[in-house]
């Protein structure tokens, strides 16, 4: 059976000829990780929008969350589709590009051209697979703080990101207070919960469950492990919503019929919807690197990495903060940006937090929320002032 | 690669040849099916504990949910574990069988006993598998009234059961009021939400994208589907406990180890017990009865039934109704027990119904929650007294 559809040979292709800029680290260059061991050569596929100025003061760096891309303010390559964040990104949005030099790289371990598992491994000549170093959320910083370096920039006006880009903003602001002015971690925590960590489990189960995947070397056969990630996906899409969203865009609608089928197709509009999201999310995503996504996030703890305190990973910081959840996100409710607030207020860190009123659960932060653009584009202007800008 | 275990094995014996008393009906007693089918002949597998009194009033009727069976009071024979409502049901408990009657019966579907998709079709002389009819809960409802006929009882004088249990108790109370003369649906709802669905659809792609599955009929070679069927029981779980629960037992704590591993096993106790939670779920129940169960669940809609009105469902009723629900649980939260309590109050009927405070999640209800434990006593106590039991 055929699973490898022309677009998953597209994802792939952009995987290794990436269509955005790459910044190549030789082997003078290596990136020490966590894990122990380092890696190089490898590189960083990144987009940029807008000009650096004079003073090299005016840098925004946006994060992606687990299964974003570096195009968060131009067309995807894959699914041709526009930028992730082009309601808060461009030419007289909030994150002004006339304005800012706005940097956005694909994460390491990604799969749209940042080394990551399906990478070669100049070593082997064939796919790193499993053989991928596992990564950690302070890795990926890493590599974005060595492109940084690498554009010349010294301290970054901003870090932005939500969900798993919220976490490299926190980590960005734990590991280089000094390069980092202003922080926006929206819809994210200092760590994965139980049940986040349950969540993502089964998705790698799933993922490991599909004989095409091979021990992870599904690229050295003509199979991708396409039924694993989109019930992979599924599980973690339910998650990304509310349920009044659920109810409210679903509820118990039938999908183009009058009556209920009495069988196992797709009845209901929500059936329907969750699998297209799978086998959607098939086409432009590597597996393999779903897998270590996911696991740098379970292993996400800043407070455990800094002796058990959350404000220890701060201490001093005069980075200024501004934080951002959803009331109907329940992967990172609100409580756990309190904890970071709590952390920060604990080191005296210059630091505003709002709690957004939304139905739209956990993708809020990528959605038009009037009152997160608006907190958005007040803070940065505030921030751009005191940086003078 | 040999997936199919000796415990596998037994249960799938089971499903054939129950431990259990068996209820036959032949072909003069055909089940009507709500699919425009009948099922005929097939069979009810089911326990009972405590004598019927003369009078035949003092009968109880426990309905079990998604994965339970007819062993709520005794020991199930696959996995020698007690009774699954042994907190509840036996000499001197709330439900004291040294004073009821009780019967408990594997759902019509079912794999312990009851005619479902692993029994034999006599037509064809090979197991059912996916040419079994789609079930409702009100199929369910009507095979428990024939076999309740059976044993000669007019009037139940309660059904009780929680989550799908408590669905076929609203159903009961709505199919047969007269043979019902009090009601205790706990941790239930009147309708299965758009993300109760969700989640449903994502165990069942995950059966179904197993090879193993073989369209339905492994039966018919030596595999069982045990990855999907694992991956579906581990997404079901997590549903099943609340977040504090998780955090409590779990939270981020590493399993038999100081340090992650940098790599894919199971680093975290939430992991190594979903996974246990997979594995041997598969070695006491049947892939294709999950989805059978999971289905009936999906399809069931009380108000949809009844012109779009949840309390034409129980117009009329002198059934006396005892609501339970669970603060934590949101796989059915207390909202959907408070529709059943609007409708039931707008037909006049007798209900009482109590919000428990507990941070134990759906599964509340199968575990010693002291508060749900006395309402059951009392109004148990109460409805007898009028019974005159």
């Amino acid at each position: 059976m055929a699973t490898k559809s022309t677009t998953a040979t597209k994802a792939n292709s952009e995987a290794l000829f990436p269509s955005s800029k790459v910044a190549h680290f030789g082997e003078d260059k290596p990136l020490q990780l966590d894990a122990g061991v380092s890696l190089s050569p490898f590189q960083i596929a990144y987009e940029t929008h807008g000009e650096l100025n004079v003073d090299k003061s005016n840098a925004i760096l946006i994060c992606h969350a687990l299964t974003g891309d570096q195009y968060c303010a131009s067309e995807q390559p894959v699914t041709k589709k526009p930028g992730w964040w082009e309601t808060l990104i461009g030419p007289g949005k909030p994150i002004d590009t006339e304005r800012y030099f706005v940097i956005c790289s694909n994460v390491l371990g990604g799969c749209l051209g940042t080394t990551g598992p399906a990478s070669i491994d100049e070593k082997t000549g064939l796919p790193y697979g499993l053989n991928f170093p596992v990564l950690t959320i302070a890795d990926m910083v890493r590599a974005q703080a060595m492109l940084i370096d690498y554009l010349g920039i010294d301290t970054l006006f901003s870090a932005i990101g939500g969900s798993m880009g919220g976490m490299q903003v926190l980590q960005w602001a734990s590991s280089y207070p000094s390069r980092l002015f202003s922080a926006i971690p929206m819809a994210t925590g200092a760590k994965h919960t139980s049940q986040n960590i349950a969540f993502h489990e089964v998705g790698r189960q799933a993922i490991m469950a599909d004989p095409n995947w091979h021990g992870g070397n599904y690229a050295a056969t003509n199979d991708i492990p396409s039924k694993g990630l989109a019930v992979a996906r599924m599980t973690a899409h339910i998650t990304y919503l509310s349920e009044p969203t659920l109810q409210r865009k679903f509820g118990r609608q039938l999908q183009n019929r009058d009556n209920v089928s009495f069988g196992f197709g797709a009845d209901f509009q929500i059936e329907s919807y969750l699998r297209h999201q799978g086998s959607s999310f098939v086409d432009r995503f590597d597996a393999n690197s779903y897998l270590y996504m996911t696991r740098a996030m379970d292993y996400f703890d800043l407070a455990a990495d800094n002796d058990g305190k959350l404000a220890n990973a701060f201490s001093g910081t005069s980075t200024r903060f501004c934080l951002m959840s959803f009331t109907s996100d329940w992967l990172f409710p609100t409580s756990e940006s309190r904890d970071v607030v709590h952390a920060l207020n604990a080191t005296g860190a210059s630091v505003s937090f709002v709690e957004i009123e939304s139905d739209k659960g956990h993708d809020a932060f990528l959605l038009n929320e009037p009152v997160m653009i608006s907190t958005v584009t007040g803070f940065l202007n505030s921030a751009a002032e005191a940086r003078g800008i």
